[in-house]
């Protein structure tokens, strides 16, 4: 049976990709040997760390603005740390829209005096704030453009006085920005662009070395810059099914052709949500995000039918966060179209036998 | 043509293990998804993570002793960090026996103070320092137990007034040893446990809380012996195969079993260089590593003739690194008899030849 995967993340990659990316765990570029067992210094690999990197600045449109990608490890809570500890002399300011900002305003609090902006905690962070100001004397300000948990999304960013950093793990490449607008963009790898284990750091060098302290080397930007991503073992594996998933992308037709895909799974899953008596969504409708569709039922009783339903239509991961309760469909890009109509169907279904 | 991998790392891993490794990004556990699309707090996935820990404990002797296993991110370039973090108040005393410890002292320097007892940087590491004394004020020891550069591998280790700190990426698993004497013990996964992107840490949970300084949470071992190693989003794959392996050896016998095969494939090597005139170690014979044979040759005009020689065999990986030149023969766990013997018989092709 045809499984229909809005697992939060880790999550559904494209098909093309698992086919590539279990042929090279048996034999990598026809070499004989596994991808699992070459040299990370070999020749084949490098090649691999290079177009992953070379393809992630493209699609962002970054080329040749000043920045370089890197392929780290320990997700997005590393950098959280990372960050701070490269960028925080005195005073960051920092946007809290969910449960990652609050973890990354956490971490940030050991290196430096931290100026939360805004919250939208008082309301369980179902919006996003807004007219906020940003101190210019702080070292940069941070924002979360996509928070998973709750099914926010930031539409727009500020023009910041000073560097701007975003934790874009869950949105990464799904939409048309101006990235350049950007001076440190972080993503974990296990949404939108391949599976856990490997971390995107893109940065603008010009923001780096301005902090006075020592930095341990796994945790320096410039050391892990000079030695491309290289420094020690990167995680290979992940890297390679990154760069896989990224050329998929770009034959696809980058990001503003995954971007019209993302918005029409979006658009219907979200009528659904509102034409459907039986469903109410969780987030503000302004602040709705294209990626993580949060809901509950108005009808608390009937969760075990609508589990049967969905379940049995070949749906897995629709449960919602703890921190939420009710559902996510989450619909990253490698999400085909026809899952979330699938989807929708059973929410009729579930109209009908009510 | 077979392959004959002796790759330093990454290295050669068991055929069995790529091809369940290889399947299951297809269809892992017969659940219709890939391993790579699944959420690492499904049961699934919680399950391979308990047996891989479990197995590691299990398999070093070390279960109900007051250990917890733990699978992090980072590769041991990261515990350089975090052991220091977690560990060092005042002073600790390290052993340098290569490139590896050389970079274990300098990211700890930045923590405290450093005793270096002794060092055989006086000869390119070429062999390991005995008769040091390891003072008792010190906060922990620190000792690389097999150094994958220079081919030398400690057979003793001291009897630790204080706890005793273990490098182990190159060799945990591949012999007996008395691993209670350890209090933490890291290794890297991609030489006898697995691919790159995870790193195994072995740790008494009694050694830790003692240092004053507030640890960021991604580098508190505290934090993640309490989250099982999922305080985020592990590296999933990584930890798969790692598992795979470990069950692997399980099912060999164990390290009693392979210790056997290891000694073997040493010995093969070893009785070669020491006999023929071609060849010579790199290693004083005491110390020689039973993982990596470093070697050269006694007459450098023969260099492409013996390459041309091993590559038509099939080998891969032999080059020596950049710091001793020559050759070096990584022996992992997963390397059969049957590679040595051949890289034995291009040895004595060459004296035929020469």
């Amino acid at each position: 049976m045809k499984k229909h995967n809005f697992s939060a993340g880790p999550c559904i990659l494209p098909q093309t990709v698992f086919k590539e990316a279990s042929e090279a765990i048996l034999n990598f570029n026809n070499s004989g040997l596994s991808i699992l067992e070459i040299s990370h210094r070999s020749k084949d690999f490098v090649s691999v760390m290079d177009e992953a990197q070379k393809l992630s600045l493209e699609l962002l449109g970054l080329e040749g603005k000043g920045y370089k990608a890197l392929f780290l490890q320990g997700g997005a809570s590393t950098q959280f740390i990372m960050t701070a500890y490269n960028l925080l002399q005195n005073k960051a300011a920092y946007l809290n829209t969910g449960t990652w900002s609050t973890k990354a305003i956490k971490e940030a609090k050991l290196f430096g005096e931290i100026d939360e902006v805004a919250s939208s905690a008082d309301k369980n962070f179902n919006y996003i704030p807004k007219g906020y100001s940003i101190p210019s004397d702080a070292d940069y300000f941070h924002c979360t453009s996509n928070n998973t948990i709750f099914g926010t999304q930031m539409k727009e960013f500020p023009n910041s006085p000073i560097p701007l950093v975003c934790d874009m793990s869950s949105d990464i490449f799904s939409r048309k920005l101006d990235f350049s607008k950007f001076d440190l963009i972080y993503a974990g790898a296990q949404k939108n662009m391949g599976p856990a284990g490997t971390t995107l750091v893109i940065v603008k060098e010009s923001i780096l070395g301005k902090v006075q302290r020592q930095i341990p080397s796994m945790l320096d930007y410039q050391v892990h810059i000079k030695k491309d991503s290289m420094f020690n073992t990167p995680s290979v594996y992940a890297v390679y099914v990154s760069m896989l998933t990224l050329r998929w992308l770009k034959k696809l037709g980058g990001i503003e052709a995954i971007e019209k895909i993302n918005n029409k799974k979006a658009e219907t899953i979200y009528n659904e949500i509102d034409r459907n008596p039986l469903f109410k969504g969780y987030a503000e409708k302004e602040d709705r995000s294209i990626m993580n569709a949060t809901f509950t039922l108005t009808e608390p009783k009937l969760e075990d039918l609508f589990n049967d339903l969905w379940k049995a239509a070949g749906i897995n991961g629709l449960n919602g966060h703890r921190s939420v309760g009710g559902y996510r469909a989450s619909m990253y890009n490698a999400l085909p179209l026809e899952s979330v109509e699938i989807l929708v169907t059973v929410m009729k279904e579930l109209e009908t036998q009510a």
